[in-house]
């Protein structure tokens, strides 16, 4: 920890979060769930095998195109239990609301929360509700956590990648991070910008539903495709390859960040996952997503390989090749 | 809801509370388990019969006599679990932090995390960390959630009081609440206050294992004793007797109060419970409470009545009786 402080970098989802929670938060927490820094913690009680998670959303904007920190709250935890192969259940809700906080904007909130889980098939069944004086939070923060029922035979988490595993994505990234910056600074108003955030656990049961062998299910959100490979990659001690051309991108996210000077490959995604699975399974894999709502333009972006373990090379349009490395320093604060 | 916007009393645990939930959350969110409005939900989940609860922490001052943000925040989700007869096992740590905050306050902070979940024996097992710029969050927010066991035979919650049960707590009141305001504003330095807030999934368990049959488990946090009385006054439809001068108090809380204004019956505790047990079964309980270190100076303070259901009736020291309502208007925000 080279400052005595908490910087935005600490929050950005790449190197330094790895650090903080490295450094910080395993000496003291550190056990066998904890320790394995998947989405959810998976676990049996009382003879079930449960996963859960937990998220805090402090996006600012609180509304964007595509949605809301409500939706957006919903969303993560849905899909933070769907990477564990999880069907989820039950949410919490917590809100910390600043005092003066329109309640007709709470109530457009709420409305969309209500509106997500019920596409995602939850009930919120417990909450809490804090307020601060002005100034003491920037309007809303909100923090769901989540429980979902694992079925027995499924084992997906970001240890399991193989060589000569097929990677796929569910569809074009960058759109939930570029949006949200955009709408931030009021940039781009009349382009088809827009949040991707999604509940992906639908998408997730079709999936599975092939009966193919899925080693690794992981939504890139902050940090984006780059850093959340990265993960994977130095969790199963593998190298992924992705090819640029193959990775899905909307024309007017990739027009926005030539413009900003941002690379989509670190902005935060909210509906898309990358899956990891043995080549072999993966056109029937990527034909059950395409059926769906959020994985039409699902596509297989790379292979992993065991060489080189810990690290993502990108193979470039142009035919050469790259290092991809983790997020170091924050591309954006506040994004989720 | 009379204002347009959220002021402070929405997060009052008070009356005002209670009509947010009942206008804006239960309308959009409400369910069989959300509308019980327990401290956790119960629910079968696999086969299991799990409690899930959420809470976040905004205490300000965070580091206060007798705690601090992190401990505070373990403690309340244990306790929410142990009220509905759960053996706390696993919990979720979210937080959300202001940059330029201190590392070595974070340090503080993890370390009585852990120190208090050694003590209650749960694990964290999984994570969130947000940081936002300097100024949109007042230091350190902490939400924890947390998953329990609940036992088949068990069937604890507020809508279980009968008349004729005695109402039971669990030690002296206003600790809490007493000790913050008292910190934030630099008032009686020299004094013993102290906040009581401790994990009470232990005494619950002494208690559980009289197999004496408990009807509540309730820890009266915001709003404080008189609140939650309420409550439970109103979710099982009787109404509750309290005799003041069987309620326990510290003099030096007591003696703070009286300087202050503040009614101690409406200040939030944060290491307590209230039992409401068959009065038969009531000295058992009391005995097994007082055996344990958060249960030493445990006593019966009322009996739960047929008429006037959904009332609280306070028998004065002075012979006189008084209706006890739910706190009105915050009596001090962030307390928690």
């Amino acid at each position: 920890m080279v400052s005595d402080k908490i910087i935005l970098d600490h929050g950005s989802g790449g190197r330094s979060s790895q650090e903080l929670i490295e450094k910080l938060f395993l000496p003291r927490f550190g056990n066998s769930l904890l320790n394995e820094l998947n989405d959810s913690a998976v676990f049996e009680l009382g003879g079930a095998k449960l996963a859960f998670t937990t998220d805090s959303f402090v996006v600012d904007p609180i509304f964007f195109p595509g949605g809301d920190i409500g939706s957006l709250a919903i969303c993560g935890t849905v899909n933070d239990l769907s990477m564990r192969g999880a069907r989820p259940s039950y949410l919490s809700v917590g809100f910390i609301i600043e005092e003066g906080f329109l309640i007709k904007e709470l109530e457009q909130i709420l409305f969309s929360m209500e509106k997500v889980a019920f596409e995602a098939d939850i009930q919120i069944v417990t909450g809490d509700t804090k307020v601060v004086p002005k100034g003491a939070a920037d309007k809303i923060f909100i923090n769901t956590s989540g429980i979902g029922l694992v079925p027995a035979n499924i084992d997906i988490a970001g240890q399991n990648a193989r060589p000569g595993d097929a990677v796929l994505i569910s569809g074009t990234i960058a759109d939930h991070g570029i949006t949200i910056l955009s709408a931030r600074e009021g940039l781009f108003l009349d382009s088809p910008l827009k949040s991707d955030a999604s509940p992906l656990n639908h998408l997730v049961q079709k999936m599975l539903n092939t009966g193919s062998e899925i080693h690794v299910f992981r939504d890139p959100t902050r940090g984006g495709l780059a850093t959340t490979l990265n993960e994977i990659a130095i969790q199963s001690q593998v190298a992924i390859d992705i090819y640029e051309e193959a990775i899905p991108i909307n024309e007017s996210v990739l027009a926005a960040s030539e413009i900003l000077g941002l690379d989509p490959l670190y902005m935060a995604n909210e509906g898309k996952l990358i899956a990891i699975v043995p080549q072999s399974q993966a056109e029937a894999v990527l034909a059950a997503m395409r059926e769906t709502p959020y994985g039409r333009q699902a596509a297989l972006i790379g292979q992993v390989k065991e060489q080189n373990p810990g690290k993502v090379v990108m193979h470039t349009t142009i035919g050469g090749k790259r290092i991809i490395d983790m997020l170091t320093g924050e591309q954006l604060p506040r994004i989720c």
